[in-house]
């Protein structure tokens, strides 16, 4: 059944916390929702950036249920928190979006991180940040995105540092899961790709990092973030960071 | 027929020289010839080390021609060049074995790095030292091997440098090919190994390092050659290092 349970939950209300350990071997995801106006020039946004945004399903417009990721999904009312934006700018957040929803909405699910870090947590390998029990870090680089339409803006990468036999480890498996970032971009140097203070990530919390580590940096679902506040449609929802769709697709699935 | 014209060649003396960039897209192999009294220790130092002891074959005693290995295959006379160790010392090279062969002599064939050297090649990668036309640079390291009877001694490795997002299509490549040493052991800081000048290798050509490259460490069939050194059986006979066995195994089969 996956995330059914969890997200009958969130329908009711009764759970509207962040997704990060719940339902493991099921997919999580990134949710963007666009007028129709939007959605093509974003779709081709999406196919040619798909390291940070790795579609996993496209509704047609208006396609509010999207059962072709889970039994009964509902893109209004099944993510436990949503964040509208107008005009690019964040503006209010809630629990479901059925009095916004409009027919002529298109809901892109992106893969997230979450399935890769499974993969590294039965290898045995530590995650910092969720061994803290923090937030990934996540900064802006200097790497362009590659533009479509209006949608354009940096890369976004979250960092994990692991001792070098872990990174070698961790390289080999995260790039198993192309629809959860697949391989990293870069290791090693942060100031490399633009990452001027390690210790200041732009979002989440400060790095988990020890001597001898080596920084390994992946594509984030945030990058589609930036690119919707340069694009700045009149109205774009997306979830809220942390809180993610969970999926009845397993983690080690095939996308099809 | 792979390497079968080439090792004609040799077999007639006609070829001796270092076998690197020859019959691309077979497997190249490092060669231990031992009498059965070594013989079953070593089997088991290689199968307890297999990262830089991969198997492709292993003759039965007094067994000279490893058909399985390619048409005709005679491993006394196909290799371009022999090295003669008795008590654990080089003492004569030459170029067949013929005279020396003896009818409890145990034939091992190892993989090595050309097989994901090429993979990395056809992926658009630049090999320093191949591209600077040096032989690649190997450290005796202070990682230890799994001891078998006889024979122990440090983990040898080869290190290729690349920019970061080379390093990392290098390593998921690599782990590609387990009978060509698999996935790196080490990236980084090579004092973390026990390696204290990388600009003075204990075997080959100093390395080929640019500004931002990361080093990248495989495990490397020399790795085998120390330990033998440090059985020291009566006699011994390998390949010459660079001078490897080519076989008709397509890089990209497998190894039944």
């Amino acid at each position: 059944m996956g995330g059914y349970e969890l997200r009958q939950r969130i329908r009711a209300g009764e759970f509207n916390g962040q997704t990060s350990g719940q339902c493991p071997g099921y997919q999580q995801a990134n949710v963007v929702i666009l007028p129709a106006s939007s959605a093509d020039d974003f779709l081709r946004y999406c196919v040619s950036n798909p390291k940070p945004c790795p579609i996993l399903a496209v509704g047609e417009p208006g396609q509010a249920k999207l059962t072709q990721l889970g039994h009964d999904v509902d893109i209004r009312r099944d993510i436990p928190a949503y964040r509208v934006f107008r005009h690019g700018e964040a503006v209010a957040s809630c629990d479901n979006i059925m009095d916004l929803w409009q027919s002529d909405f298109v809901a892109f699910v992106l893969g997230c991180s979450f399935s890769f870090e499974a993969a590294l947590q039965r290898a045995g390998i530590t995650i910092g940040h969720i061994a803290a029990q923090r937030n990934v870090p996540m900064y802006i680089t200097q790497i362009p995105t590659q533009a479509a339409g209006s949608f354009s803006g940096p890369l976004v990468v979250s960092m994990r540092a692991f001792n070098p036999a872990q990174a070698i480890r961790a390289i080999v498996l995260s790039e198993r899961y192309p629809h959860a970032h697949g391989a990293p971009v870069h290791i090693g140097d942060p100031t490399a790709i633009g990452i001027a203070d390690i210790h200041q990530p732009d979002f989440g919390d400060p790095p988990v990092l020890q001597d001898g580590d080596i920084a390994v940096f992946w594509a984030c679902g945030v990058t589609p973030q930036l690119a919707l506040r340069q694009a700045a449609p009149a109205l774009a929802i997306t979830h809220q960071p942390g809180h993610m769709l969970i999926t009845d697709l397993p983690t080690d699935g095939t996308i099809t």
